[in-house]
């Protein structure tokens, strides 16, 4: 058999291994457009913020390994251009070999997702940043240890947003942040939102909320960063460097256009096998669809464990041995300065649009028992049905440290199904310096059971 | 009708509160022996090592607010010294009042359990210290206020032995610690033990393990303790004061005295709904059988979360309204130096005896992902049912901070008693800051599955 599998990061070198494991004599081909495999893209925020490691330690495992221990035919440097359906073969541009042909017995499109692009004048510059790839994450790394102080202006407050606004302060940046917005992260309670938006000002960001970018403009020493909030006039933000942080989209282009039946905001789709619209054709990872185990809904998930999972559960499926990837459940977070946020399953909103009828709590905890000297003060919040009393989702914001861990509780939950009187019964941990004696899930669990007898 | 509770900590306190929640015209009595009703006992080895902070910030509910808001006969320091389960009453002694007798309609006896004293010559000697209630708390704080520094002998390792040594350690105490067996906390796996004890020595712990306490003298200036470690000659340790750690009891002694039957370990036999073998009669907490989910077995599992929570379901029963208390996990774990532990569900051993075939799985991995600067080592032990493939228990060891809280999952798992193929599948948080992308639980549930397989 030969593999051919476009992308050499999270989804596509797991598949590739996964492949050569169980067929050694296998032809496996990975193209990969740029210089670097099987990286820690989600790492790269907190190398920025650290002067004494490199981008390079987020290698996971070298292409040296793959090349000559896995006996993987990896080819750094190739792009995949065009892919041709019914011939069953792949468009290449290899560095040193020009555009060439190869073709497959089964492909896997393991493309992962690209930074969203603005259009507004200016987001092309120099000195204007986006954080997709190594590449991307050396450059901007290699302008902050050239810069060594200065503004920076940060477009966009997503969780890769914040993360990168730390590793500006901590570098000594000033930072300025504009989202369109009016909080960040807004599927969150605005609890949540107010409690991050606080973090930022407290950590001397400059927060223009509920902003329009109108356009970045080059002067003789620096970058130049207008935008519009709400009513009010414009205001122009001198900057020595810009970071776009708008989001991804899955890269996915070239093969809907080839044909294949496209998923929602713009991924390829695919089945529980990870099977696209064609039998010999898989797809994996950021570009891709993930089945969301709570909603049942095919979602955009550009996230690390689920395209770790699904390159590997692709390649036992490519090999013919079917095996269904797990649903997600939507699970995420982050660490940005002293907090951590992390969340799971649906919203208050996405419920509702799933066809739930959803309940929601918001409690306050705390993130020691109430006497310890470290206790930090802990948000927290959960949704379920008031139908069938299931737990649809939640999260928790609060000290880095015990926090952020507990939203993998939920997740369990979530994966089964867990009704409120399951999650008020289970035996959580209790010792002071982690928490109060009823869990968080506990308190909010008890509430919404009573919100809904009434 | 007319309630009389035995006992005003965890279970006692919460009963009498939800009774008069439900039911504002009873009459509910609380008999308390001691001074202090409704603290955090777990926090007291915390509040030892802080210099700046008192016991009384544990009290989590005040006897005035019992008394004056919650309209509940409160009574301290009067002492239950006979029950007649025919004639529906107890003998008390109070203070002020001497000895007299209450009649009740429902008792609930709630008198959590009691430091194992021993029996060897000096163990009960003046500058020998057992903690149990907050009397116990506040006169080891005295002497380690008074003392400031010197050595301290501490006789035992479990959970409680190494927080005490912590707070020692951390108040300029140089410690010795006599365990009698081998490694603390045997039950868990050697790595763990040995990594416990690792960390003692760092934290300069003269360590004496496998070592038989002697006896403990009385010299002119301090105490001299002596010990006999293996085939050794006998060692012998001058030390300031003693502490002695050598698990609890429950206070049961009277009651079964009475006629009630007996549980495991000296407990009160109790059914899920907390009812004794005399049916006016309910017990709940320390002093009381908590039933595992996992072997099915009644087992005694003196720990505060399960004391809150069965005095809550005594209550209901108690008023008439059946309802089941959830099972134990066996969830618990602690905070010592820079260090969390914690674990549920069996331990290998236990399985066994519980009618299982289990296997078991030992793993190191990372507190973050492993190219972070803060990056520890997790040690990480999960047990399953090589018949069933389902989970029975595990446990975690690691830095302080992100490790504990993932034992939750595990026993979220153990309560919907998953097998190890779901606990592969769930979505697990991912972020640099929290770990690996494969968590803990997905790697060993899927060495286990292979092994299994085998």
């Amino acid at each position: 058999m030969k593999y051919v599998i476009i992308g050499g990061d999270a989804a596509g070198m797991s598949a590739a291994s996964a492949i050569k494991k169980k067929q050694p004599e296998s032809k496996v081909i990975v193209m990969e457009k740029g210089t670097d495999v099987s990286y820690g893209a989600c790492g790269m925020p907190y190398k920025l913020a650290d002067t004494q490691s490199s981008m390079d330690e987020l290698v996971v495992v070298s292409a040296n390994t793959f090349i000559n221990k896995r006996k993987i035919d990896l080819r750094l440097n190739n792009e995949v251009i065009d892919v041709d359906l019914k011939g069953k073969k792949v468009v290449c541009k290899g560095k040193g070999r020009g555009k060439y042909t190869e073709s497959f017995d089964k492909l896997l499109i393991a493309t992962g997702a690209s930074p969203r692009r603005l259009t507004v004048n200016g987001a092309e510059l120099d000195g204007v940043y986006y954080l997709g790839n190594m590449e991307d994450g050396r450059a901007l790394s290699a302008q902050m240890d050239k810069l060594k102080g200065g503004i920076v202006t940060v477009v966009g407050s997503s969780l890769l947003g914040l993360e990168i606004m730390e590793a500006l302060a901590a570098r000594g940046f000033k930072v300025n942040v504009i989202e369109r917005l009016q909080s960040p992260l807004p599927f969150l309670p605005e609890s949540f939102g107010s409690r991050i938006m606080d973090k930022l000002s407290s950590k001397n960001v400059n927060t223009y909320f509920g902003a329009q970018l109108q356009e970045i403009r080059k002067t003789d020493n620096n970058l130049v960063v207008s935008l519009k909030q709400n009513q009010s006039k414009q205001v122009n933000l001198k900057s020595d460097f810009v970071v776009i942080v708008a989001g991804v989209e899955p890269a996915s282009k070239i093969f809907l256009e080839a044909g294949l039946e496209a998923g929602p905001a713009g991924t390829i789709a695919v089945d529980e096998y990870l099977g696209t619209s064609n039998v010999d054709i898989f797809a994996a990872g950021d570009c891709a669809d993930a089945i969301h185990g709570v909603s049942g809904k095919k979602v955009f998930h550009p996230l690390a464990l689920r395209a770790n999972r699904a390159g590997k559960f692709a390649a036992y499926n490519m090999m013919g041995n079917k095996k269904k990837v797990a649903p997600i459940m939507g699970t995420a977070g982050a660490k940005f300065f002293d907090l951590a946020l992390a969340w799971t399953g649906l919203s208050r909103k996405s419920a509702e649009e799933a066809g739930f009828d959803p309940v929601i709590q918001e409690i306050e905890t705390s993130s020691q028992a109430h006497y310890m000297r470290g206790a930090g003060k802990i948000n927290y919040f959960l949704v379920a049905d008031s139908k069938s009393k299931k737990v649809l989702g939640g999260g928790i914001l609060g000290p880095y440290g015990t926090t952020a861990r507990q939203v993998d509780t939920l997740a369990a939950a979530l994966y089964h199904q867990a009704t409120l009187e399951q999650c008020y019964e289970y035996d959580l941990l209790y010792s002071p310096p982690f928490g109060p004696v009823w869990n968080a899930l506990h308190i909010s669990s008890a509430i919404l059971l009573k919100k809904i007898k009434i």
